[in-house]
């Protein structure tokens, strides 16, 4: 049985989740890639590197995201966000740096190019629509 | 420090994971939905039900696939797919739900409409590309 989450069940499985993916698409390839982030209500917050995915986010702005939760033969909960991509700098990149690391201590990015020798990108989504669903096929057997 | 996988941990990885996001793209609208899947070395096999992910990869069968396994502060590893997305009908399709209710005992999609009402679909990613990587930024603490 699949049941829509409601605005406050979509939002608390963004906020208490800490892996999601990223997906875009540019010159005519689609790409999902895992990250780890924070969302504060109205914005998912990431540190990566350079990469792929930086040049696909710059190149189309308009990106998904999402994140699951198995919690068992046939139940799970899932919300997909649609957004825009947002480079930070200066201040914001630093703030979002800080808010990351607090969040995830002892294993915050460092804002400088990490053991990959890549640079660190700070970047965000503003969402413009978030949805949710849950799967509770267990209850029913 | 990010390390990239051999062919045949890419290959460990989705055969071992259960959940996996296929990210598809029509009409300027990229979407990423999480599946329970099956891997057996060239395709991913999915059971699902109608839908806006079918409708787009009908539109658009070039997708993207993806696992993810979050091992603990700064250890993960992840595997991208790029495939052709190719929907399954006749003995073709009975012969995949058979094969996805025997990797999932209990919880195996019927090939009937659902809870939901809506019918199920069965499709599979034929793997052009697959890549893997780990990151073991725990290690180095």
């Amino acid at each position: 049985m699949i049941e829509t989450l409601t605005q406050e069940e979509t939002d608390a499985l963004l906020r208490e989740q800490v892996v999601g993916r990223v997906g875009c698409h540019a010159e005519g390839l689609t790409y999902v890639v895992p990250v780890i982030y924070a969302y504060d209500g109205a914005m998912i917050t990431v540190a990566t590197v350079e990469g792929q995915k930086t040049r696909m986010m710059r190149a189309n702005p308009s990106v998904c995201f999402e994140v699951d939760v198995y919690e068992g033969p046939g139940r799970w909960r899932s919300a997909i966000v649609q957004g825009t991509y947002e480079e930070l700098g200066g201040e914001e990149a630093g703030a979002a740096l800080a808010a990351l690391a607090a969040r995830f201590s002892g294993d915050g990015p460092a804002r400088r190019p990490g053991a990959s020798g890549r640079e660190t990108v700070v970047f965000r989504i503003v969402v413009s629509e978030a949805t949710g669903r849950a799967v509770r096929r267990g209850a029913e057997r």
